[in-house]
């Protein structure tokens, strides 16, 4: 969180610096679990995921949106944010390494804002998308 | 989690089951910064948020969202959630009681899916937004 990105020093094609995350931990989504109350046993319970179909635990699907959201954050603070979103299209798991990238697809103005519209993606270390995502952030002139 | 929710069996209007969580706590804060990697100390020291300009420690803005997402993953598998976004309205304080609802705004089909939209709010006692999303579900026949 830089707070010094501004409207007026971005593009229309500008990637925003890339994020790396170091492999995902069991230990990751059990404090995931503790943080959000989602106890779903799929995440943090082997025989229960698998028993359940799944080749073993996953990633909470909202931690792997969470990990993009830091894409955002990292770039602007918090507050910048307007608007986010995300299609789900694959699981991750232990050991996975995610990378998130966002690139600037427009700049408008709406109620008095300078807002870049963002087109986001985390992949593993495959390159399968895990998610493809948008987000709206408002920016100093 | 009950993955006995029909396409057939949902109409548009309906809501789904609400979720009132547990007042937010500066411990849930934490575990939330170290399941993202999001140690921005905004979340978790109240001494450098206030220098930051606010009344304290506040959520992460993915905390709220990933609490929004229960919402769904309590009404659907994981595996059923297609999309998700929302718009960032308002910040979350810790003590705060934070109600999320959701109402079927659509049911449409799209490759060979059963798929049913839905509209979000995260409100807080006041009834303030924290978030105003929207969200596809994949469901079986």
């Amino acid at each position: 969180m830089s707070g010094s990105v501004r409207f007026s020093g971005v593009q229309v094609g500008d990637s925003i610096p890339e994020l790396v995350l170091p492999p995902i931990e069991r230990l990751q989504l059990a404090l995931f679990a503790g943080a959000s109350g989602d106890h779903n046993p799929i995440h943090v319970d082997e025989d229960k995921a698998r028993g359940g179909g799944l080749p073993g635990v996953i990633a909470h699907g909202m931690l792997n949106m969470a990990v993009l959201g830091r894409l955002l954050t990292n770039w602007v603070p918090q507050r910048a944010l307007r608007g986010f979103g995300a299609r789900f299209s694959a699981m991750a798991f232990p050991g996975d390494v995610v990378t998130c990238r966002g690139q600037i697809t427009n700049k408008t103005e709406a109620a008095g804002e300078k807002l870049v519209e963002l087109a986001l993606t985390a992949e593993n270390q495959k390159g399968d998308k895990l998610l493809v995502g948008t987000a709206t952030v408002a920016l100093p002139e």
